[in-house]
């Protein structure tokens, strides 16, 4: 429970995949379960408008200072917390060997709970820095550090989908399940520690997750997938990320018609699945995708640097299919999903450039919708949280860009105001200068140069998890 | 002149385009005229060391903390100063519509002195705090701004080439040289205003800047040329950077064999001259450049964001060409060389997937080279700038990173000792935990999540611009 709160200002979401609305002078009251009450908008006269929602009339009021505004919080649908150590860590590795000389060591040593508390605490609290309220978390094998990611998001406050990592194949012997029902069992430990600490799923929910298909044994995918339809929970698995991996599955799945037919046919794909990756796909394969109502999360920092190829995101929208943003740490070396939001339009501008078709570019305001809207549609929260409308949930960032003034020699604005207080958010490395004053520009460059500093607060479910100022 | 001072600690450089060097409990004495006296390598008596350096016993020691290094100041080749307020501004944009939208409108309004002051004092005080310490600037066609660019540069202390943006054809109305004479007069204004504010070029050299072979006229060149010839100076301007602005230039020049045929028939290819971008080139054009040993600067951002293509910087590096690293602000949305770093290894990157070959994939350590002593000799500027010896001008920033301790549940370190104290950098966002302690990790972290954050003490010619502490 929460107290009451309003909040008035400038307001800015997703309207629809291409376009962004801004509301100016707009007045949101949230009420004790951390909900939206009301929305109200152009507000001349805000006391008014407490008075007509009587509650209201003495909750605490957070506005929106010049040049911040209130912008759904974003969701990460694909994240390993525990290779965050790793970020920025590749030599000249792709995909396989990635896995073996970074990726397994370091999740192995989740083992040590001290390790465990020391990263995923810095993970949960960068994540939320950075504006993510909701995060789909890769954790690793071990069951009691994946149970301390779960308790350490429901202390801190952030909203997460939080997988056990299942494995019973080509892991080394130090970092692997002895077996499919070790596999199955240890996973459905972590499944029943959520169910105790968070039995409403008020912030957190379990989500099965198969590494990927090389990593699991037949058995092992088929039991997964009766574990999710048994306790309908979400599942969560990599897919098509790299070319190897592409000739590895064909060999060792060679009765499948290709790599997304390995999990049809093990019943892993379902409305509630989250596909990681998908950049090598053919046609049949991404229509079989939208015929199971699965997702996708595209995780463009870490395709381009891990060699693994340019996902055609315009592709799969025009298809219908359903689209997020992953991070991907540490296969993508930044936690940020601001950052993903610019590396997946300079991924779609290469794929522009390399099939001579300027519609592959994806704009600032699909961008946008993908690292909210689209996200919540991932993982069927689409009712929950990425805009602002009566009955969603207060998961919202504070934002803050740099006011630039034009001065006199003599230090001075032109109108004779205190040029400290024209600044907006000095911290912000994003310098708004008059000639960008309109909101279309100073959101592309929010997008574009914008970084953890820019988001000056952070709630979830109306609480304040951050808090800069 | 500043006063003599000792630098103590860590120290880390570029011993050759594939190889950093670390020196542990270094000490480096900087003379007055901020030139480095002495570099003793591992030291453990650091009295000792300046007893040997008599004039130095009293000076004051700046120690780098735990997780902190001094690194070469980083030199960006390519940066549009007026460009800086449109960053993160594209739409949907490539180079030559941008240019008619966003960019000439912006430059035009830098005949407005109070507009010009705002946004180059921010641009310099911005790069200066991203590590840059030497830049390469494009103003604009007007002289009074461009003059104050200079003068600002000297006076915040930044290294500078400063270049009057040349442009008799092809700009609008009212963003354009009247005629081939009064650009060249307009240029050597802005030459002798630097010749009178800092005749030795201390800090600042004036650059030709041809804006780009299609927005000039042939006397243009040909002035530009023997004006370079005349006075020795530096050229800058682009190259082959779009399909279609190859096409244009073709069309301009059909007498010319290629785009960079264009410079040579001019005498514009010399081995002062900085040509951003060269995506296109043909094997005889790179053989060219070679041959009249001109420089590239590479512009990864841009070329992104711009949807230019893919610059093959491996190739150019096995051809022997000199590069360096630009972020060609506005093109580039951010203003950091350490961006243009991390961007360069992600376009080596999709080249080599493209190309099928990894050995096009940059390293670390070849990012950070091209990005100090690569930029030095595009600029002339190998012996005076880009590593630790003797002899050179300490241009250089103090790098701190956050070290996030393994704490009980108490919250106490292991050994008993102070978790803030072992912090390092706190206010930077690359966190660097146990297991990735050795400092060639360390530095890919730097790279890869590392921001103005880091870097928490800038100095030009060993004068401090920036301390954040």
């Amino acid at each position: 429970m929460s107290k009451l709160a309003v909040y008035f200002g400038t307001f800015i979401h997703s309207r629809s995949l291409t376009e962004l609305k801004v509301l100016e002078n707009a007045a949101v009251g949230v009420d004790k379960n951390g909900i939206i009450a009301f929305v109200e908008e152009k507000v001349d006269d805000l006391k008014a408008v407490l008075n007509k929602h009587k509650e209201f009339t003495s909750a605490p009021i957070t506005r929106t200072k010049r040049g911040q505004f209130f912008f759904p919080g974003f969701i990460d649908t694909h994240i390993h917390a525990s290779q965050y150590p790793n970020t920025g860590i590749f030599g000249k590795s792709t995909l396989l060997d990635w896995l073996n000389t970074y990726t397994f060591p370091t999740e192995s040593s989740f083992k040590n709970l001290k390790t465990a508390r020391a990263i995923y605490s810095q993970v949960i609290k960068r994540t939320l820095s950075h504006g993510t309220t909701t995060a789909t978390y890769y954790a690793t094998i071990h069951v009691p550090a994946t149970n301390l990611l779960s308790t350490l998001c429901q202390t801190i406050g952030q909203r997460a989908f939080i997988g056990r990592v299942c494995m019973d194949c080509l892991g080394p012997e130090y970092y692997i399940d002895e077996s499919a029902e070790s596999s199955l069992a240890a996973t459905e430990e972590t499944i029943a520690h959520i169910e105790k600490i968070d039995p409403t799923n008020e912030l957190l929910t379990p989500i099965i997750t198969p590494r990927f298909a090389p990593s699991c044994s037949r058995p092992l995918l088929h039991s997964l997938a009766k574990l999710s339809a048994d306790k309908n929970l979400p599942i969560q698995t990599h897919l098509s990320e790299n070319t190897s991996e592409l000739e590895l599955v064909a060999s060792l799945f060679p009765e499948e018609e290709s790599y997304t037919h390995v999990y049809h046919s093990h019943k892993l794909l379902t409305p509630r699945t989250v596909l990681a990756h998908a950049i090598h796909l053919s046609d049949k394969e991404i229509d079989l995708i939208k015929q199971q109502q699965s997702k996708i999360s595209h995780c463009p920092n870490s395709n381009t640097n891990l060699t693994s190829g340019f996902c055609k995101v315009r592709k799969l929208l025009d298809k219908k299919v359903d689209v997020g943003l992953g991070t991907d740490v540490s296969g993508g070396y930044s936690p940020s999903i601001l950052d993903a939001v610019r590396q997946a339009l300079g991924v779609s501008r290469s794929v522009a450039f390399l099939e001579k078709s300027p519609d592959h570019a994806l704009s600032v305001e699909e961008g946008l919708y993908l690292a909210t809207r689209g996200g919540a549609k991932c993982l069927g929260l689409e009712d929950k949280v990425g805009g602002f409308e009566v009955g969603k949930s207060w998961d919202v960032q504070l934002v803050g860009l740099n006011l630039v003034p034009e001065l006199d020699e003599d230090g001075n604005l032109e109108d004779g105001g205190d040029p400290a207080e024209f600044a907006g958010t000095p911290e912000c490395t994003v310098d708004v200068f008059g000639q960008t004053a309109d909101w279309a520009d100073r959101i592309a460059k929010w997008v574009y140069t914008g970084d953890d500093r820019c988001t000056r607060q952070v709630w979830v479910g109306g609480r304040s998890v951050v808090n800069k100022d």
